[in-house]
């Protein structure tokens, strides 16, 4: 059950950049992923029975968190709070991730809180007290999240299998079951760099885009119905995006803040409608070791820019390499068709590369 | 294993109000507890070996949540947010309370998030999104935290078991293992009364109290270290307190959020050290009929006044009733003994009552 | 000097609707502005000497703020609190705006406040606190902002003069020397509306517009080096957005906090950069009656939509209405000209509107 | 008009510790003032004709805040926000004091921020944008509130009289009408020093007390019925604390956040009512050399300790300092009388110090 949906070829399925579509001039990191970002990994648990469970874990594990550096800089947004961000409040006070994140559904994010104590547990033997941080979007339209699936295998499983190299993306791990704008989506990531002082600073970003609204790709809206057609059902209530941000710029709690409020915004680019019901987060966190002098507010500017053509770009992977899924009682949720504007000839750099 | 710790009679413990501790001048409701608010229930799973477990789950349930009203208004305030409060951004969007409140320990938070979840699931049996209100304290100095020993079982049996009267107090459920200001706490609670327009309005407190500083009675310090002696361990890290205000009062959330805070600053009268790894919390709600016109906030204060004071006082009853324990490793907490400044000739009224 | 700018002929300039552009599917108000929304007047002194002061005031001033209704339910949301927005805090606790709002040059701001303060003073004689809302933008690229000309006169004459109807947009009161995205920026307006349970809801919105970023139309790019070349000047650090929303829908605080949120949200859509010097802050109140029953948060889906559209529209119309204007020490900015993207062929109905 | 109030000998009034009233077990800095934090200054601005104006405006003054160094990492807590804190907004974004912080009267606010602008742009030649932080508390009780007799003089003598020192306490300054739990109070400091890794640390406060409740010392309730008598007048509405915490000990923004709270936590031990109509905010800054590693949050405790200790002494410094006031109509404020419980028989070392 711990695999791929095999009912579609994902291996037909690109990235953004393979049809032309490059957001930004900021050059991306050598993958393109957020494992760009030195010492971050991704791990998947995929379950997908092939008619009521699209679902898993997804997690991002900064391998720089050890017994002897228990603690990275890191912050959270709430940009519509209509979800679930365990561990969010102690993330606040000491602006700290202590952890690494595990993404999954709506009801099994309890268990996966659960899951991620045992693994923190195992390898702090003594400590007393953690504070996983574990997100969640609702993928209940095609997967019977009722059932609770995710076992506490499978997040041991996300946690102890995260590598490096380019992730899987689309409906993997904690976006198998996922849908976004009327479409198919998932799992997305993408980086971007920038010349801090001559030092090279990487943005990487992992979404579990699972959100309403209109896509709109470059500025071009590709709204469902006239794509695809009439859905056979809106967006269950519920549903939400989840956004990792790492980066190994030298960045505080305060100043990370400001960069999950940009992963934020940065959803309206791709046609979120910031509905009531969703539950939109960000988390950031860096892994520059903390003697860096930290970036000063007033060179912060590429990096919020980096931040936002990341999860633009990650959010425009999440659905184009996600595949056509029919799930609980036969719905079906369309992948994102590679006609129409989304060709190469769209032009590349929208924003600032003119 | 469900029952109360037998090792010292807990029968002759007290209320604070039996030693002649009045806490200002408003009176109190019928019981001095929070079941005075019409609907509110508290059940109680407690954990106890006699040896190394001493935890438990504490559940408030207000009988208002049903299907035909699935959100009653309430906030959360974050004193200082090191622990976890499942739910709490959810709350902090909606403005909604939307299950019972569960109090257990920081390990055992997600399993009991989950079997909260259950618990709704099972009510609502078409629902696909839900959010669990869980809080905890660490009572890793008495009891083996690491085992995680509170059940889904233990979870229901709370909730399920919940009921009106006078709730037990002390070293029972969430509050078997705490410990507060040197010595051994547990679960508190109070109440007052106040007419607002001619109609009285309650307020209710309960409280798990497991955290730093001097106790203090009605404004004398009573050191452990002279009450008692020099104790062999300091709190362990990750001491919170967790403070449920329900009232029938009409308010929104905005102003429930007001009272939160007052319950927060209420702790500092009992000798709160407010110290940095505690993970301090207040959940305020109202069962008030949604139909009501709210309170004006220039006609507060006497609720302010209200939640101080039933804080106050549910802090001292958590103490006063608990009884001396001993658990993990052979570690005792004392209980407050019933003699010095605590006799009734301490005098009553501190606050307005001249 | 109490004048509009002469120096291009601003009767020249057209709204984005006579250029085709419209934004969305929702309907209108009657004159597609925030003074569609019931009581809600708009009032602007200018300060435009032809040299180098291209400053002023708008004020907008909801007429239901009596000394009956001392207090209508209103939030402020901080997107980038890069800047000052006088009254905020107690705005945040009270939910509630208490004066009319007005906007003005960064370095007047407290010179407006003290002035909106004598407005407040003359109308309540007996009041002993007042909070007057003051928001700014910097508009030193354009103006001498230390000289600080605003004077109270210009702040009286800003409330006093408020009227209904179509407000004056571009170069005028506050936005006299604002810029956005590159070009010439100022006031602008937009509003909706929208049923709600067969009642018409109305969301009005204005703005000062102030920011920088890429110059976006409807999805396409209009970077102001392409389309005029290069400037002369970067945008001045402090530059910033005020939004002003306005609704006679039955909100409360929290929910126009949501509101709020949106209101910076949709700035990315005409090409924020979000940057971290702009004080980006958006202020929504309600007019509503309090007797009528609060709109469900699972029913405010179409507002947040008209919030956005409507803040997507006033934006444009604050730049498409704006004049090429040459100020402090002979620097230009130049208006956006109605070719390329602009014409309206660009067709209608981005979002939804298919 | 310049002056300090005669009618009553303030030379007979003395400090908390003259009395015997030692507040917890850390020392006191040099003077027990917030200046004996190096480099900070503070100036007063006394305006007191006798008659109905008492009033005035406090400056602390860090001279750390140079061209070379135009932001001190700084943050506020609002424990009730029914008051302004002019520049909070940024101060929260940006994480810095970026001007010396002035105290004054509510309604002169903004004539007293417009001043301080004078003061920073005369330091700043080619500045276009600042910060001026302004807080205020009610006055009018005792002071003709709606004259705003505050002028840019009075802000710029205290600004530039700002010296070293044991400040003037009582009734001077912003203080020089306020009253405070039913008595006189206005101006008072603190301090406190801790050794870090073996270096002093020194937690330094000003207050300017206005805020209703029941004078409690070390504990014991004085309710100014029975020590003065019943008093003609309520406290008036908007009546507030503003809390300045200054230290040298290196902590970024977040963690002064966090010594905030605290200072907002210590008005509970003097018997604060928390009122809603109170504006009680909390300002902290750090004048620490930026290169210095930041104290950690697990080491944070004893300077959480020292705060709140300099708050309740310096908020008992406020009270004991000031005289016996006749102001506006004839209104009289009591000074607190050195008898009861106040006698040095009192004892020393409430908390920590057995």
């Amino acid at each position: 059950m711990n695999h791929l949906s095999h009912h579609v070829p994902a291996s037909a399925r690109v990235r953004a950049r393979a049809l032309g579509i490059v957001v930004g001039a900021l050059p991306t990191g050598h993958l393109n992923s957020i494992t760009d970002v030195e010492g971050v990994l991704v791990g998947h648990s995929t379950i997908d029975n092939g008619a009521d469970l699209h679902t898993g874990v997804t997690a991002v594990v900064p391998t720089q968190l050890t017994a002897a550096r228990p603690g990275l800089p890191a912050a959270v947004h709430t940009g519509n709070g209509h979800g679930k961000l365990i561990g969010s409040t102690q993330m606040d006070e000491l602006g700290v991730l202590e952890s690494p994140i595990v993404l999954t559904a709506t009801l099994s994010a309890f268990r996966a809180a659960d899951a991620l104590l045992t693994y923190l547990m195992a390898r702090h033997p003594d400590g007393l007290s953690f504070n996983p941080l574990v997100g969640e979007t609702n993928d209940g339209f095609l997967s019977d999240i009722r059932r609770r699936p995710v076992t506490e295998r499978h997040v041991l499983d996300a946690l102890e299998g995260a590598s490096g190299g380019l992730p899987l993306e689309g409906c993997v791990g904690a976006g198998t079951g996922t849908t976004a704008l009327g479409f198919k989506a998932g799992i997305g990531t993408a980086s971007r760099t920038h010349l801090v002082d001559g030092i090279p600073a990487t943005v990487g970003v992992l979404v579990q885009s699972n959100f309403g609204g209109v896509l709109t790709v470059q500025g071009t809206p590709m709204p469902v119905e006239q794509v695809i057609g009439e859905q056979d059902h809106d967006e269950p209530s519920g549903n939400s995006c989840m956004i990792v941000v790492a980066t190994d710029a030298p960045l505080d709690a305060r100043r990370l803040g400001r960069l999950a409020r940009r992963a934020i915004f940065a959803m309206g680019r791709v046609g979120a409608s910031y509905a009531s019901g969703s539950g939109d987060y960000a988390i950031a966190f860096t892994t520059a070791p903390p003697q860096l002098p930290l970036l000063p507010d007033d060179a912060i500017n590429p990096i919020f820019t980096a931040v936002m053509d990341a999860v633009e770009e990650a959010l425009l992977n999440s659905l184009l390499m996600a595949t056509t899924t029919t799930g609980l009682r036969g719905r079906t949720r369309h992948a994102v068709p590679y006609v129409g504007p989304l060709r190469p000839t769209l032009g590349s750099g929208r924003r600032g590369a003119f």
